[in-house]
């Protein structure tokens, strides 16, 4: 079984070259020193196999989804990543290649987004795969966008799709075969590896004064956003963005409003819905889609409490905001 | 089961009561201002039930260790600990009950060591109780007491006593029937509440110029010392400061070098080892003993690499220098 030290020597230890503040992993601990002017904004975010990826999904894309999830909480918030911690619980029969693969998939997000491992542990476990990473980066002081700043009277817009990663469950379950296979692979896809919209935190920081990651479901996430705020918030499901997959599955069903809710509550898409006034919003889509990223108005902030789905101006009742992880 | 939301509402929001960092909890991050001439020194350890802990362990003392582990770390730096961030993962039919005990253990200790939650989050997992936290302290900058500042012709000290957190945990098991009820009591207590020794950061920082906490064992957290430091160290088992339960336990073992040995490299300890050159040694006594913490001379740094265990003046072979779960 694994062995924590050789484990970090030939696994992780290559995961922090080129960072004086992990200290080479020889010290338990990560020193960052401090850098007038900005403040560190941390993330923590655990996944359990079974709960949040699928027992088999290969340990390389878990490895990455796991960098991705908390990466998609900083990008949310305006901040720049640039490392992270990392424990590693490895089950029964988790075997070299397997450890090997995760370590692979870790170095291959890494370079992608610019990251160096930090520190943390690795142990073992009796239970399923289970690994939890602490995500850092950097905003300029007083900058980042919280969840509570949206207004009544301001806009609702979403990033990207949105219904991607419930419907990429189903199919990574085996389920949805009333869609055409490429369809299933790449929803499948989306699900086992979202992509973090790390593309637009300085969009976000300058044109909207709230935001969070829609990692629980659309209407869940907004209703953090709502509670913070102290606001209601009224979404046109109508509006929603849709791939081309979901729009396929959304054709299928036979009630329109029930299917769009189920897209709006179904959790794991790492888009972002954020809240901006009127007079910034064309600013923020042209300045989103200069950097690769769609967004979409899709509702509006008014006085109240809660969030309030709309389908052809027609409320929504919808029983189950969004995945909790029970 | 446990919902993750009023988790959080009940649980841990009125943990992170009067830290402006954790932002409530309502954002998924915490932001840390950055602070001028500091660094932020940051572990990140990993428990789980049957590895770290037993799974019949009270859940408020699961907690407790849980932070002190960590505490454990950032002690053995110089770095004075503010916050920490945490993942649990709670197993099937861990209720209600239990997650107030838990909870109550982490309030009982913030108020303790002066810590505040700052994030993190709550899932479910199908196997045993898994808890996760990143802790975080302030350091002057740069004077982070690192693994690797030992040199030859140095001392090597050691805190308190060493080999309670092993023998520990056989006395919580059933087993060293050997002894009395009372000095069983008395180990068990220490291996599932360690004492981190978060008196003397300041100490380590004046007088010492390598440190580690010892939770591998006293041989394997010494061996990471040497490793980091190109040093061989000499340890003299003799030397080893006892707790009197640890004594009567060795009075009752057929081969003392073989038991000293066992001392040595049980893990769970939660003692700081330390180098520091013979001009310093005193100074450094001195200012431990005023801050309620022993400090114990118990070897020396020497040219080479590993770590060699004396008693009465002959080499001791070790088989296995400290624990490693596996």
């Amino acid at each position: 079984m694994g062995d924590e030290f050789e484990d970090i020597e030939t696994l992780f230890r290559p995961l922090a070259a080129g960072a004086p503040e992990a200290l080479d992993l020889r010290d338990d601990v990560a020193v960052i020193p401090s850098r007038p002017g900005h403040d560190l904004v941390i993330t923590k975010d655990a996944m359990v196999a079974g709960v949040h990826f699928l027992s088999g999904d290969p340990p390389d894309l878990v490895a990455r989804k796991l960098l991705r999830v908390n990466l998609s909480d900083l990008a949310a918030k305006g901040a720049a990543p640039f490392g992270y911690f990392l424990s590693v619980h490895w089950p029964p029969g988790f075997a070299a290649p397997n450890r090997r693969l995760f370590a692979d998939g870790l170095a291959e997000d890494q370079a992608r987004y610019g990251l160096r491992l930090l520190g943390g542990d690795t142990v073992s476990t009796s239970g399923p795969l289970t690994v939890t990473a602490t995500m850092l980066g950097w905003i300029e002081s007083g900058r980042v966008v919280r969840r509570s700043g949206a207004r009544p009277g301001q806009l609702v817009l979403v990033s990207g799709t949105i219904g991607d990663g419930g419907l990429g469950l189903m199919a990574a379950r085996g389920e949805l075969t009333v869609l055409a296979v490429h369809d299933r692979e790449a929803l499948a896809a989306r699900y086992r590896l979202p992509e973090p919209r790390t593309a637009i935190p300085g969009v976000l920081r300058d044109c909207a004064t709230a935001a969070a990651d829609v990692s629980d479901g659309l209407l869940a996430d907004a209703g953090h956003v709502a509670a913070a705020s102290g606001v209601a918030i009224e979404i046109d499901l109508d509006r929603l963005p849709l791939s081309g997959p979901a729009q396929a599955w959304l054709q299928s069903q036979p009630d329109s409003a029930a299917a769009l809710a189920i897209l709006a509550t179904a959790g794991d898409d790492y888009e972002i819905v954020c809240a901006a006034w009127p007079t910034e919003v064309e600013r923020l889509i042209a300045a989103s889609a200069r950097a690769g990223v769609a967004m979409t108005a899709i509702g509006r902030v008014v006085e109240g409490a809660g969030v309030f789905p709309f389908c052809q101006g027609e409320p929504v009742s919808v029983a189950r905001m969004g995945w909790r992880h029970v």
